[in-house]
């Protein structure tokens, strides 16, 4: 996506060697036009499959999930972070390690939520080391649900988690990949 | 709104004597269909005031917003949840307590994202004891900006949050109200 590329180089910036921040538009300011050329893009790409729910996690997924939806029209589930040790029997938890925080914590979905035989996409704004999506994935299969596809809005290719999804299988799309950001510089891919 | 109503009654469970979970459709799993009739309901409220941004806290806010957001053709601000003491001298912050969770927190907004002059409105799902709108505001007016009004999914009545806003003369509109859970019986105002 050409336009999510000019907003990157416009608006991003580079925190320390790895962490990318677009604030202005992806995950504190949201800018909803933007979003819905987003949620256009993922549903000409997966809108062929017959996905019945999107599955995001919380916070900044949601957004981009939801607006996502309208097009799949579909309802959203949101994993919610938790930081007690505490099991929930009625939910299907995954662990999480942030490297960006630099710890762990608990993702958790009532079981009501997902069910057997469910059709699910996960969205997501970054993926990086594909930790959360991987708890996701956890979590659909916990349910017995089938994952049709993840959709990204922005890679770090210079990170682990696509090559690792697409090495499992994995229906991957993501809009746009960064190949590097050496240097203060953004390489897309 | 009858729907909404209609379906807290369906849907909604009451834990304990004042909280009530309405997960199935408004803040774990989202009926974005439902979502949009929300949205435009707050759009035949405000749409008069010439609003020029959304604000909302994360997590459940986020989806409301975006989607109300598309009616107005505005962007959105989520306030972030941080429990660090380090002040952020680039960002507006207020302390919030949570009741339900028993314990403060901060919110805070980059201040590139609220400037002088803008006029704000403020988009949750619930009302309570109105700590987290009154942070809200807290941010709006140090940012400089106007607040035009709060739109809120579900009003606790039997909470002093909605008397409190009106008794400071804003303009608080709460798609349902509700007066009552005692005994595990739900009573809208």
């Amino acid at each position: 996506m050409d336009l999510l590329k000019q907003r990157i180089l416009k608006e991003g910036k580079i925190m320390g060697n790895d962490i990318l921040q677009v604030d202005s538009f992806l995950n504190h300011q949201i800018d909803v036009d933007l979003f819905n050329k987003i949620g256009r893009e993922f549903y000409r790409y997966f809108g062929g499959e017959k996905i019945s729910k999107i599955l995001t996690i919380e916070a900044s997924g949601i957004g981009i999930a939801c607006i996502t939806a309208q097009y799949f029209n579909v309802p959203v589930v949101f994993a919610k972070k938790v930081d007690t040790k505490s099991l929930n029997r009625n939910a299907y938890e995954s662990e999480v390690y942030s490297l960006t925080k630099g710890k762990g914590y608990k993702i958790r979905v009532t079981k009501d939520y997902i069910s057997p035989g469910e059709k699910i996409l996960i969205i997501d704004d970054f993926l990086a080391n594909g930790n959360s999506v991987m708890g996701l994935i956890d979590i659909i299969k916990a349910a017995g649900a089938e994952l049709a596809g993840v959709g990204i809005v922005i890679e770090k290719g210079f990170q682990r988690g696509g090559k690792m999804l697409r090495g499992m299988g994995i229906k991957l799309y993501s809009l746009v990949t960064i190949d590097s950001m050496e240097s203060g510089k953004i390489s897309f891919a």
